[in-house]
């Protein structure tokens, strides 16, 4: 530490990078086809549920993640709530998810009647700790008619939820041995990863399912959105099929053979998205450009790292973080009180999952490490467009 | 009848009234500031949670439908399983909906883990027939705890959903009477029935809640869209709590109090929204006259007679509805082909709900009228341009 706080030293490292004014934590860019996407929407008459965006943007996504389907849809909460069903996932069942995440990772298991069980993460990518994972699952679980039962409460474990958290690939290797040895199905959240690669690989396709999320604050949107990805044709035909209403084709009959959901994505949604994937790779170059500076000048901070990209990851840097020093943990209030009153936008991670009242029923195992990293991670400004305007 | 046959009639008296060329069941127009809105979105950045267009949506809706308050949602569906979890429905509980009507009605009652209970409809509002509601409800119910029980299932019956059938308005004054005598909740579907009056009061506002849809095919669009209408501030600041992910109000922080939803409406469909309402009046004025010249045409066709709205209501028209004689039921499949062949897109009504696989299961009272309606329902080109267009 300087003879300034640690605030103080965030915001000048901060600002030695992007420069003065306020700035928001992630505020999207629309720089290409967008308004012209969008007046072909409104030209053709097609903004809602068929047009030729909802088809292009879905080829797109593929193309790019190398998924070979993809399924848009209303929102990446939506896409995880199919991508569970799809899974398998029935009322009672429970679903391993990790403690340090948005609230929709868990709440997508709830809509399915089914049941969040927390488990630990990892200091090295924000993700879950596969190693202490199947310690756990080897201590609590066992193996019948090849499924995976929690031997306390007597219900199935039927999937694995990793999610990507800030971008960062979790460990997939580690993970998708489990989920194979377990007996249980791996569904990926990759709502905060588009444009993040696990040894070259695309984060979302490693699973059975996985979920991509398209909402303002991410790397790239839709206004909202998400989507469902999937190498497997049947899902992939079974998720469009669940995500508009389980209709059945017929040139005028208006009859659905299961209870479906109307979660398609509209037209003038997937138009906005379709302008904003042309931009993506630049985005991603820009993100990865403000990581090295902030890298730079975070380098002289004491009491405080700078994330990076764990092995054998490529990470699209979503939102930039700094880990604080766990002797610095009672500063991070009043830093996040300065920054933002100084104009710079931070956050802390979410509050445990568990630790909320809605989910403090549900089952958890130890903790230790996502309870040290919610008090220690601190996000700060990362949309691609701000060292651009700091030049 | 004439010597031609009654599909090539219905062919001439639409043909003579909008024209030649391949014409859609209902189409969108954007005449308005639809691209300058749009514009404006992507100008400020703010296309998806927080923005100004979806606080003025709100307020225009609440305005225009005299609702106290309106809640912009990302569709129909959503604001109906919303506003029937603010109405108290829970799961195991009963709600009473129409077997006619789209798959969505009873679809939101099945996410709340409640029990579609499918009653009966009238040929003079196309609505719930409240006279054989009321024999039905005291035949099979009774009354603990000022809570109406369904006396052969031994639920309780909390909501009754009258959707307003192409925007025709059910009996509200007897459904109101019902809902107080048998202490249910009303919750109006008024998916359909944006524009559509009943004794000068808005559809949607009768109720405890209401639901409205802007969907692709609706009077006016939001690409996706829906809304809660409700006079209960407590009630609105839940519904708005709850489609939000139940976050609370924190500069940072990220907690939840209940499990919510992800079903906020983004802002960039919501300025769409913003400029489609502006043209509602015009809208509904060119529809009220495609159907007085539908009128004229259809005056001289035997076999058929084209839905007037109800009594002491204003209807929006949203779908044109041909009735056929039940003599000619039979000739309903070839009428809907021909139609379509000839390039005037035309459909039935919905497959009654209680017929479709997935809800075969649940509770339903005799369905005569229902079941007469889906046989004689034909909606015609119903879009309000139609005209312009023939002109």
């Amino acid at each position: 530490m300087t003879h300034k706080n640690l605030a103080e030293n965030i915001i000048e490292a901060v600002r030695n990078v992007i420069g003065p004014g306020p700035v928001s934590l992630h505020a999207p860019s629309f720089e290409g086809n967008e308004l012209s996407y969008l007046k072909e929407c409104l030209d053709s008459t097609f903004v809602s549920s068929v047009g030729k965006f909802v088809d292009q943007f879905e080829l797109d996504l593929a193309e790019y993640t190398g998924a070979k389907y993809a399924i848009s849809v209303v929102n990446g909460t939506a896409a995880l709530q199919i991508a569970l069903m799809l899974a398998g996932v029935q009322a009672g069942d429970e679903v391993l998810v990790p403690a340090l995440t948005f609230v929709a990772t868990a709440n997508a298991v709830t809509y399915c009647g089914a049941i969040p069980h927390f488990v630990d993460s990892k200091t090295s990518t924000l993700g879950i700790d596969a190693q202490k994972l199947r310690e756990y699952l080897v201590s609590f679980t066992t193996q019948k008619s090849d499924q995976c039962y929690n031997k306390i409460s007597g219900q199935v474990i039927r999937a694995l939820v990793p999610m990507h958290t800030f971008g960062h690939p979790s460990d997939l290797d580690e993970l998708i041995a489990i989920s194979h040895e377990f007996n249980i199905a791996l569904v990926e959240d990759a709502a905060e990863s588009l444009g993040s690669f696990y040894r070259g690989k695309h984060t979302g396709t490693f699973g059975l399912l996985g979920t991509l999320s398209f909402n303002g604050n991410k790397t790239i949107t839709t206004g909202g959105g998400g989507a469902i990805l999937t190498d497997n044709l049947e899902l992939a035909q079974r998720a469009k099929h669940l995500t508009t209403t389980a209709k059945l084709k017929h040139p005028w009959e208006y009859r659905h053979d299961e209870i479906g959901f109307n979660y398609r994505m509209p037209n003038i949604n997937a138009a906005l998205g379709c302008a904003q994937l042309e931009q993506l790779p630049q985005k991603l170059q820009q993100k990865r450009e403000l990581f090295q500076k902030y890298k730079m000048a975070f380098s002289k901070v004491q009491g405080v790292t700078l994330f990076s990209e764990p092995i054998n990851s490529k990470s699209n840097y979503w939102l930039q973080t700094l880990l604080l020093d766990e002797n610095q943990v009672d500063y991070r209030d009043s830093i996040l009180s300065e920054t933002n009153k100084s104009g710079l936008m931070t956050r802390p991670a979410w509050v445990l999952l568990n630790d909320l009242v809605p989910f403090k029923k549900f089952p958890c195992g130890d903790l230790k490490t996502a309870q040290s990293l919610s008090r220690r991670i601190i996000n700060i400004p990362s949309s691609p467009s701000l060292l651009r305007s700091a030049e």
